[in-house]
């Protein structure tokens, strides 16, 4: 057996204590798959004195040092934020090491830049722990998907804000009392801003639409809606109609001014994407995903519908896909290549979300008085937005109205809720919400 | 753009003309992700002129001289079978060229061998279609979880049989009714003994096992039953239970003499694979897989419970899994390189099944006398059999007696069934099946 590959790890948190802790435990399965022994160089953490467990000769302060040092071949990166990872990244790069991160914020922000610079310095950047945790997704979208044209994928990709809303809808409890329980029980970070709303998904969903349509697409490019304005009717009106409220992270392709999905010639196409709670039906295979959970619904040309499923998150799962990246690259580098690199060819414009075709819930009091029914059933076709289905619930003098529409394009929409909170026979708005997944 | 990869095609029924149109339909983005053209230098076929669609000019009857020609860099093989695959694809290797295949029948029999000569030749073997066909799982598990320890793989991997056990659940028809609609609809062949006798899940159930316990295991190892004794009364005692009837193929590891899954320390463990139809819970991901699809579940020490679900079968499915693998090898074919093979140095025994640990439903119609239930009881005790659950129904001066058991070696409950059969209190055994996901 050769001389052992030597990894840098840089963090030492709970996601980078798994990882010290199972390449220990599996150093023989992963000598053997890779070919030659994968051994820990250096552990780079802001606090030595922190981490009694890591031998203190690996311990230093200077991850700088660390991944530009001449024994060390791979870096493993799992301190997460922008700065200083993006630096030490590109260091790395620079001194020929390839890179596994677990870094979604960092990759949503600046991935083109930082496969090019993997490419150019001809080594790798695998990322599969930065979205859905353990669930192999990244790899099966550049690689097993390759040769098919990818329509759309739909996930659940944040574990926080799937526990609250899987609370909501099993208590009948509102957002802040099932935020409460989920701060209580561990589940959400004292400040849960980057789960609630939406920040972690939509990071998620700009390196999953990069990697599904070929293009890139940046955080800042995702249409983002949290969680925190849901409510307790919104849940209780979903389980009226057969629907359930999930937090979702959509990529389409779209054709411009058209529908979403199905079409995706690739002439006139563009991305849309975006995060914001919606309902789904029951029977839709996303519905039962609960708790911490994450699963991603794909939707290809040729394979048709695929779903991925497991945990989004925890030291052991994320370690899990850390692991499979790093014998990747690994194996790579005993065999003195790169792997596939990403592909940004399509180079397709990112929809507005005003122009992105999206279906709407909305339920309505009324004034239980003649012709209100066509008054409101005016205001969506004056707005060019067919409806599918009403359903009319009277009680004395008052009314509940709630409809559900035809795909139209959202600013049409959103411009049709503002007219109705405006007619003197709509006494309240009670919920609106998007619909994904019906027929 | 430098000069175009040529492939050659070996068979063109649905699978082999899906591959065709898409190659040419994607051309634009196949030539995008590989970086250099992908075209088809020709197609091996034994009859010509059932193939009009195809340039006459590219279909020839000898496949041999096809994959050996200098013009040709890859071969996808979707002939099937065993005769006269194998030997072409061990011509391809010895040409240098590397295969895609969607082979199961021949990977499941000889895929030590085939990797073998891949590897000496320095090409690749991939075969992503022939186990689950567009659901990206053969990657994941060679690739993606290449850092964890798998300890438990259960798919549905035959969609004939989930059509016709998804059929008897909905209708409360019999096996033979339930196989005659599905042969009238297309969904089982005009020879349905692959499916139903559980022949194909076998060979898939070889693979998996293969990959996810880096141990040769071939389809003569796999234990196989297949549907045709799955009863209307079978599915209707899964019902009671909260359970619902599914051909699983189950690959784990056990350790020996131990009970299956958690385990897995790799010292004293083997792997134990099977097909047949088991009850599992109705709340357990694999229940609600429906009809045609397929699903993996997948369990692994650090990554925890994962799902991958899809379209099994089908023309267009199919070749999006080829088409995955041919990029693949073909980005490889341009970086001068092979992929990562497969590795089979756990070579862990194979275990029996009378030594896999196992449970079954058993349900009796009894005499209604004293003591039978004691008498029952006693022989599961005798055999060392542990009971998790009895219910028992009087009607008149006969019962029934449903009991689910805990898990004990299959050999053990096979021969309390037998001695249960020649009690003089037991009217008859009216459903057998072993249950699976239960808590």
């Amino acid at each position: 057996m050769s001389a052992p590959l030597r990894v840098a790890l840089l963090g030492c948190g709970t996601v980078g204590s798994a990882v010290l802790r199972l390449l220990d435990e599996q150093a023989g399965d992963i000598t053997a798959r890779v070919g030659r022994p994968v051994e820990v160089a250096g552990v780079a953490v802001r606090r030595p004195d922190r981490h009694p467990g890591v031998p203190a000769g690996l311990l230093t302060t200077d991850a700088h040092a660390l991944v530009t040092r001449d024994d060390v071949d791979l870096v493993v990166e799992v301190i997460g934020g922008i700065d200083p990872a993006r630096e030490l990244m590109l260091a790395a790069f620079a001194a020929g090491k390839s890179v596994v991160s677990a870094n979604k914020a960092l990759l949503a922000d600046d991935g083109v830049a930082l496969h090019a610079a993997a490419a150019e310095a001809g080594v790798d950047l695998y990322y599969e722990a930065a979205v859905a945790g353990a669930i192999p997704l990244l790899r099966p979208l550049r690689e097993s998907l390759a040769g098919d044209q990818l329509t759309r994928v739909v996930g659940i990709v944040n574990g926080t804000t799937n526990y609250i809303l899987s609370r909501m809808a099993e208590t009948g409890a509102g957002f802040a009392e099932a935020l409460a329980e989920a701060t209580e029980l561990g589940y959400a970070e004292a400040d849960p801003t980057a789960d609630v709303d939406g920040f972690d998904a939509a990071a998620k969903a700009a390196i999953l639409a990069s990697l599904a349509f070929h293009t890139p697409v940046t955080a800042a490019d995702v249409h983002r809606e949290g969680i925190a304005a849901v409510s307790a009717t919104d849940v209780a009106r979903a389980a009226e109609i057969g629907c359930t409220v999930k937090l979702l992270a959509i990529c389409e392709k779209v054709e411009r001014g058209g529908r979403g999905g199905e079409g995706g010639e690739g002439h006139g196409a563009s991305v849309a994407v975006r995060v914001h709670p919606a309902m789904i039906p029951t029977s839709h295979p996303l519905a039962s995903v609960g708790g911490a959970f994450n699963a991603v619904f794909v939707e290809a040309e040729a394979a048709g519908q695929l779903m991925f499923y497991g945990q989004g998150a925890g030291g052991e799962p994320t370690a899990s896909a850390v692991l499979g990246d790093l014998v990747a690259v690994a194996r790579n580098r005993v065999a003195g290549v790169a792997g596939p690199g990403t592909t940004a060819y399509a180079g397709l414009p990112v929809a507005p979300m005003a122009d992105t075709p999206t279906r709407y819930h909305v339920s309505l009091d009324v004034a239980d008085v003649p012709g209100v029914l066509a008054q409101v059933a005016q205001e969506f076709a004056a707005h060019d937005v067919s409806i599918s289905t009403v359903r009319q619930d009277g009680s004395g003098e008052a009314a509940t109205l709630v409809i559900v529409t035809h795909r139209a394009p959202d600013a049409a929409l959103s411009a049709t809720i503002s007219a109705l909170r405006g007619m003197p026979a709509v006494r309240a708005v009670t919920s609106v919400l998007r619909v994904e997944g019906l027929q």
